[in-house]
């Protein structure tokens, strides 16, 4: 199948693209470079079967344009950035929503009406339900990036239902492995990097919270494209399990070997917004055969490891 | 206290403003006259507690300035086109959910942190629990229109976690009464007085639909000003009835003296994307004392009668 990757340049985009790659499909990958690495794509470069457009998603006419002939698109941009909303309210606006109502019009224009869309557990909000299914009760948004997640969501299942759209929509726990270019883990070890002598962490590190490996978020990507639903589907990813932040700290602390004072910012929350309990119950995607081959452990040893062995792309500069 | 009501020219705006104003608020409306009349403010007009400024909430600019010293905001204006989403699928992400990112921007930059917002039964999408409360599983939305409004629901709850704004959104049925200028009601009323002999009917006409008198609809928003919520409050609003499409057919038929030949286009739904069934449970709102005055049938006679009196409504250049 001929795809349509946005995002491509990104860490869960480019671990997707080389998935697709190995599946036999061939990829059109789409980046503005703005987050995005050329060096996650250097692998995916040396095939004959990948071609990369480096433009920007509010582009319409260049979007427009390079997923010409494309059967499918996965739609993976997005201003992940969860904690800084506030600081910037637009940016959710215009690089998730706006930006997906761009990607489903060019779709349209193009005749392609199989769209995979990574949303985000956290448009739960805060639940009251867990482990949290796709069904839970209406939730309220806390944060801008859920917010825009959801209207996300709310377009793509209107244009199911409006103009025979098929489309697999993901809420992601956050995502951890390869490429990992944002997030605690690094957070942490970028920290502890600096000065391992001591770790100031937000909130009071009881936050529950799950976290899913890379490698098993691309293959739940490829494997949906083989159960294209009828209108809209709704697919929670995530392991079964969860872990507290300060159990996070830990297996990072062990792996790199350090043993800093932990100072506890305090409060159940992170940030304002911060969901202090994310546990999704994927049983749904479970049923079509996806199951995770890591636990949320080795995800995060896995993560830092990368990231000791890649520090370039913690310190680009350097 | 010194109101700032978009949409004020609008159908429902107008009675809010005359509601709001009868209550001895001070009220700015705010209307690009689009869609609103001038008419509808006629007797606002003669106020001296009312202020109006004729300009479009898609300039941020006026918009800022216009709202400077008030205190709260009853964001009413919208594309309430819910029928006609595919046909223009940007209008409702730019006249809903981009507008009310304009709203919300031009509050913050205010100070102003009240918000009472309309949004829609829509959001429900094709809910599965009647009546359904505020709390119903996580919908799927299958119209564009409830799509946008859920994204400014969604906006308006991470503003008030993110910024300490205090909002009621209301989950509106579909309104009638004086002033009304569009749905089902207009354009039977319409229809039926160009050729009284025969009515054509999208879908079979067993729709079930909830209607709520837009006189109620303004006492409720009169009513929340007094219990402004800790952060988010969502209240649906509607009566505690629904009626099938035809018997509404019959009461309108009845209150013309007409006798047409029902033709039914058939089918479940009226257009693709409209909700066969809409039942709300009101049962928050009216825990804080509200209760409609008037049936669904009476709402629907007084409209008939609104539009019989009123025919410049209907047809603008007779």
């Amino acid at each position: 199948m001929k795809l349509f990757v946005t995002g491509a340049a990104g860490f869960i985009g480019s671990n997707v693209v080389d998935r697709l790659l190995s599946e036999g499909h061939e990829v059109v990958g789409f980046d503005n470079f703005v987050t995005g690495r050329r060096e996650f794509l250097e692998n995916a470069g040396k095939l004959p079967t990948f071609a990369m457009t480096k433009g920007d998603l509010l582009d319409t006419e260049s979007l427009r344009s390079a997923m010409a002939g494309c059967e499918a698109v996965v739609h993976l941009a997005a201003n992940a950035d969860v904690r800084f909303g506030l600081d910037h309210p637009g940016r959710d606006l215009e690089q998730n929503t706006i930006v997906t109502f761009n990607v489903l019009e060019a779709m349209r224009a193009n005749g392609i009406k199989r769209l995979i869309f990574s949303s985000t557990g956290s448009v739960y909000g805060e639940p009251e339900v867990f482990p949290t299914p796709e069904d839970a009760p209406f939730p309220l948004q806390t944060s801008l990036y859920g917010a825009s997640k959801l209207a996300c969501e709310g377009m793509i299942s209107a244009y199911c239902t409006g103009y025979g759209f098929q489309a697999t929509i993901f809420r992601f726990v956050s995502i951890l492995g390869e490429r990992y270019t944002h997030g605690h883990v690094f957070d942490f070890v970028r920290a502890l990097r600096r000065d391992p002598s001591r770790l100031r962490v937000l909130g009071n590190g009881e936050q529950r919270k799950s976290y899913l490996y890379v490698g098993d978020c691309a293959n739940a990507v490829v494997m949906v494209l083989d159960h294209p639903p009828v209108g809209v589907d709704v697919l929670n990813l995530g392991t079964d399990e969860y872990c507290q932040v300060n159990d996070s700290i830990g297996w990072i602390c062990a792996r790199l070997g350090v043993h800093p004072a932990i100072e506890h910012a305090g409060g159940e929350r992170g940030w304002v917004g911060d969901s202090p309990f994310i546990h999704l119950n994927c049983g749904r995607i479970r049923a079509l055969g996806w199951t995770p081959s890591l636990s949320i452990r080795q995800g995060v040893e896995k993560t830092v490891d990368y990231l000791q062995a890649n520090r370039w792309v913690m310190d680009p500069l350097a």
